[in-house]
């Protein structure tokens, strides 16, 4: 079943059922109104949204035009926004290229940070920044919507809550990370407002790639109309998503509707760091990385970070190659802020 | 006007309308069924409650009785909870304790941290925790809830936007952080789920006590039936609200029903530390502060964190020594997880 939340009169936007090559979908007014709706009472709910996501493969006439322009962010807030850092390859590039060691721990104790869950991007809304040398970057990502989880919940209740898959932009302000995490706190204002794609699915929907925990398949990231990375979403994730919910949940109940995130996918070649994709590599899923490797590499990074008027696309294809999420398609935007 | 959720079938509860005297109620399924549906449409709603408010000042027989121990917190859940550190003497504290000089840049910019706000404790819920080698502390905090906020709002616009006020207690699991700060993501486990007061006030209902941006007026802690803290929450506030706010907003906007945090409220004494209140002083807000006061007095700290069976009672008077909030109040208890 694919799920999606059309722009409407209020906050929350429309519920839509949307079918599988994301060319039609339905609304469900009498069955749920939100997103959060159905995530409220998913048991009761998602049995007769799966009726209909039948009834809209059955039936080629049934619903109106799906246009992924039109859609918020799945949950277009969130009551959690919980991301960790599963491939540590990544983790590890960003001390290297800093002259640091990574604390063995980290293959073993996941990162993770809490994000800001009230104003979430639509995948098609520019990605708005007062100033570029704030350091905009892109960073492409799997996230999971899950179900009540408890507080310590085991692995096997941590996968069993998976409800939806999206893939995500987290976006970040690369210029105002360091000074923020000296201070101790973790991130505030270098992670900004993050979008999600059009369409959230149900596990099943994925079939062979999906293995309960993982998504066996590569994050196609376009930047400016190029190819810029394909890291497979299943490799070299230390951390599975039952690892990092069970994680989340370790000192308190995870609600209905929170969403939970991989981090930047990132890849290694030959056991070192990735090419790219011009070189015959899989490429990146940020800018970061790229400028990590630039850095190790040659002392220093030549990349530069989003300027405005850069777009980005993200987007996930199945194995005829059609969009499991429907693309994430955003373009960078100067914000000037009103006195008014 | 005071606001309140009651506990009721659903997950946000049901909002009533509660009397000065905190000791009547009344529900307006009519005009709000909860407490984020009001922000989410506050300037339409408010005026219709106050209305509510003012009949039940009027007609005493009005409404039904108000039972603090029956309600949730005032949003249950939330979209945002961004937790600043405004009483700068508490962080100096920690980290005299620990031998270490603090940045002065902490004097200017707001330490500020993105809270969980998934899964909110009700003003009378035990405190569940797995085990008491985590830490357990309280802290006693004063919290607003904001309506929209616009990325890079001024100072006016953001004291503008405070809609409704609170005391919190944002627990927290000391033995869990000082580890999870040196991962560099900032809190996750050591910030459990806070609470709040079971009643929200708009600001007029302070008077004088509220100066727009700061509530000059003790917050009164009592641990296990004792009075610990009495520490005026408009003293040593370095950061009013109006600045956390337009810190929270600096690169996102918020949206309606995000809360923001004081953090724990601490008192210098004749610009040193504070005294406990059995030695004439103000006492403490968390049990940090007097174990960072132990050590920089003697070396290492000697009253321990709390454990199973504790209480924790947080409150606030006004001139006439009514209860402004109702009370937080709270017993820690162990929590076991279930494989179910």
């Amino acid at each position: 079943m694919k799920l999606a939340t059309l722009k409407s009169g209020n906050r929350d936007g429309r519920l839509v059922v949307v079918s599988k090559d994301l060319s039609r979908c339905v609304a469900v007014p009498d069955l749920a109104a939100t997103m959060q709706g159905v995530l409220d009472n998913w048991e009761a709910v998602s049995p007769k949204l799966s009726e209909i996501a039948q009834k809209l493969e059955n039936d080629t006439s049934f619903g109106e035009k799906f246009d992924e322009s039109a859609t918020h962010s799945p949950l277009p807030r969130a009551y959690q926004w919980a991301d960790g850092s599963a491939y540590v390859n990544h983790v590890e590039l960003v001390r290297r290229a800093r002259g640091a060691e990574m604390p063995p721990s980290f293959w073993t104790d996941p990162l993770m940070y809490q994000g800001g869950s009230d104003s979430f991007l639509a995948p098609h809304d520019p990605i708005r920044v007062a100033d570029e040398a704030y350091g905009i970057d892109m960073e492409g990502e799997i996230a999971v919507i899950v179900d009540d989880v408890p507080m310590g919940a085991n692995l096997e209740q941590a996968r069993a809550a998976i409800r939806l898959i999206m893939i995500a932009n987290d976006v970040s302000l690369r210029g105002l990370i360091p000074g923020e995490l000296g201070k101790g706190f973790g991130f505030f204002h270098g992670k900004p407002s993050s979008a999600f794609s059009p369409v959230a699915v149900t596990p099943e929907e994925l079939g062979d790639a999906w293995d309960g925990a993982k998504l066996n398949l590569p994050l196609l990231i376009d930047y400016n109309g190029a190819p810029f990375g394909k890291a497979n979403a299943g490799i070299d994730m230390t951390f599975d998503f039952g690892e990092l919910i069970a994680h989340a949940a370790k000192t308190r109940p995870l609600c209905a509707g929170s969403i939970i995130g991989s981090g930047t996918v990132s890849n290694k070649l030959d056991d070192g760091p990735g090419k790219s994709i011009t070189e015959g590599g899989d490429g990146y899923s940020c800018i970061a990385e790229i400028r990590m490797i630039e850095t190790i590499n040659s002392g220093k990074p030549v990349t530069p970070f989003m300027k405005f008027g850069d777009t980005v696309r993200i987007e996930m294809k199945d194995a005829n190659g059609a969009s499991i999420f429907g693309a994430i398609d955003q373009k960078v935007e100067k914000y000037t802020p009103t006195d008014a």
